[in-house]
């Protein structure tokens, strides 16, 4: 029987700490299941890049870190935003998979109500904050470059990613 | 004609403001209907429980105090997030009733436009306000049992409610 | 620890069919959840009464079959339409249950699927073709009330019920 | 008080038969409503036209017969599928109006529940048929033009619309 | 060729800003679409009021201005809450257009993602501050009626829409 | 800039002629994507399987078969049953494409009116009869197997894939 995680996020940016998690995951596990979460969400504050883009983003920078791909699956799943059909919704989109991946309080609590093993990633700070200051640096201009691996970079600019994401910072429309 | 009123609640955890509400509506009424609003969230920070789990504490306490539960239509009702469409989809889940009990300004000039009767709970602080009090002193480990009927504290112990809690008060999920 | 079973049902309307299982499922559990499933639908074929109309049937039934109903729960579901969430649906909708009660091919599968104890439920004909003939002879005028309760005939007769199972017969709009 | 009618169709397209219809209800109320049902739906078997789609032929077919525009409004209202809710959801888009003017036996129905008065519309075959009839007769290179007002047929014309209609009628894609 | 302009707003409620944008379009379309969005939405405080009611009030302020009615589509967009399928929707809802007016930041990037061709609205002060600003005003008892053209104030007025107002600020309810 | 198709399908389950297809369409494009469609849906009639079985289904059939996983995207997409918003659904679940293969006249014409590229399969009899014709011989006993990959009736033979099958054709649920 194969031995395979998963690994939750929304990857709004994909940035180091994400691809660390997944480095660590991969020593425990035969196979990794990648999940970006609220998939269905794009060009709002919390989500500017489509589940398309962040899996062009994860593909390149899975290319980049020279990981080995035939263990990784990469899956959008799109919010079901009730938690209690959470898991099911997660294994309904995914292999079977025996062990989760997680810092993120609410995701532990869920998987482990539904009598998962659950593990924590060391040296990993939380990670929406890390995505929110990636694109906080964006709106400032500021060195966000330095915090996702090059060829992230590289395609935020191919799809013109930061006016996007600077555009969102003013909007009013209600996501 | 059977004189049945209605009131509704999100009972986050139901506590001893809500039993009183139900205690005074019960004097004016032949039968009382307890919608137990927002039926299908759960597991997010204004909703940390099941409606499967309010219904058990509803039913916990109805017994504890001793009320006719003859009386009582305890019914899960879930948002439609569209005001427009509130009153109709309570109308389509519950039997007919005559007379509305909230001192919830929305829910009161919604009903009322509905030309339904609408009465005030006597001696009743606002609700929302003390569920939200109960999880806060959850958090805290301050003492958030003496404010909630005793059966109550006991179920929320059986289903380590107050841990559950804690998580959905730290995570960064998106409810 | 409590024993408790749960049974799943559309009771458009309920009838002599459903009594019978209800009362053959409290022979082997301690309290028994009846779920109102499909509880947003109303007005159409499939469907023609509200949930809160199929609450009222299934509690005069009771009544009127001298049913002890501390062991009842009546709880209105509504449908995800989604088959992979549906069981955690009815987990967050009820009570704990233990084993399920069903002779429906597809929900036998599904909590099968989800590790349940599955009962089937014995002299019971296929529930949907029950009330789907029930359903018939109201629109032929034919004798439907020997299917059903007597207080569920009363009840039918109270709102107008035949008239608008017969006007959905008509109509052209799409459910 | 203005005296103001409500006539819904899905309009799938609009046709010599609705066009009567309007022009029949015009004697009885000051203004009418005309309300684009499901219009959320396009490209589909039952509704091929988008909801702007539709807006345009209603408004040509309104300059063709010469009415006066400015007693008619013309709104799109998208179907919420709870037939409990659709009153409410039709009030909730469109001006006050007092009295329904429909053939159509739920409609009738539903909004002689909810308390409003419905009048027949007279020499008007049922409308689903006559548009299904339009599209069926597109499907075979049949005469479909004589069944709609001139200045429709050529707006479906203009946007290839009976290729669109042929191509659904071949789909396998579920709607 | 028609040349069409499309104008979104949320129109919570119209006010003089929205009518000098209309106005200012007109100048360079032969025809404006005008889109109440979030159109499924009402008594909520961002969204005190329904499709319906925006509607007259827009038919009213057209007509107390004395524009040209048949040069304008009102059309009221319900909203689909993922941005990526925004614009699809609006396109779906209305007349063909070739240009937006706008100066919201997102909707601008929106559209030109979808390659049309977007104008800015010259003196016209973001909308959502002065339809925030019209509702604060009514709750305090300010003179709010100032901020809007006087057919509508009158309407507001018929429909007691400031003691809406006034409730939706004061509710616990989640919108 | 690379040349990428786009290839969508609801593989339930993937069969022979679906992976003839992916053989023909990567002869004219340096990638492609595979777009499992409808992916919410599982254990329903037309949907038996899950899009996490799918995903596995497809990933065991191209190794099966030798192709190279570089070129290859696999995508989940929810349906979102409007087709008006269809095309752009898609395109926010996948990465860039320009050229779409495909029999199926609603597909094809949607793409189309999107301005796509559009391209035959030859030698492709039309999918949902293949599919519908697997599934039909496994509620038969009949030789399905040889209609699909070897690892693939492996792999449905590992998760009981035929008594799922052969349980939702006897089922009353409406799905």
């Amino acid at each position: 029987m194969v031995n395979r995680g998963l690994y939750v996020g929304r990857f709004q940016p994909f940035h180091k700490g994400h691809l660390g998690a997944v480095q660590n995951a991969l020593q425990f596990v035969d196979e990794l299941i990648v999940v970006i979460g609220s998939a269905q969400y794009s060009h709002n504050n919390h989500n500017p890049f489509t589940a398309g883009e962040r899996l062009v983003m994860i593909q390149r920078a899975v290319l980049e870190a020279g990981l080995d791909s035939g263990k990784l699956w990469i899956v959008p799943v799109p919010d079901v935003h009730l938690h209690m059909l959470w898991v099911s919704a997660v294994e309904g989109y995914t292999p079977k998979f025996n062990i989760v991946f997680s810092n993120e309080p609410l995701t532990r609590r869920l998987f482990m109500e539904a009598s998962y093993q659950v593990r924590d990633i060391p040296f990993f700070d939380r990670k929406i904050y890390m995505s929110t200051l990636v694109r906080k640096k964006m709106v400032q201009d500021d060195n966000w470059m330095e915090l996702v691996p090059k060829s992230i970079a590289e395609f935020i600019g191919e799809i013109d990613g930061v006016n996007r994401v600077k555009a969102l910072a003013l909007t009013d429309k209600i996501s």
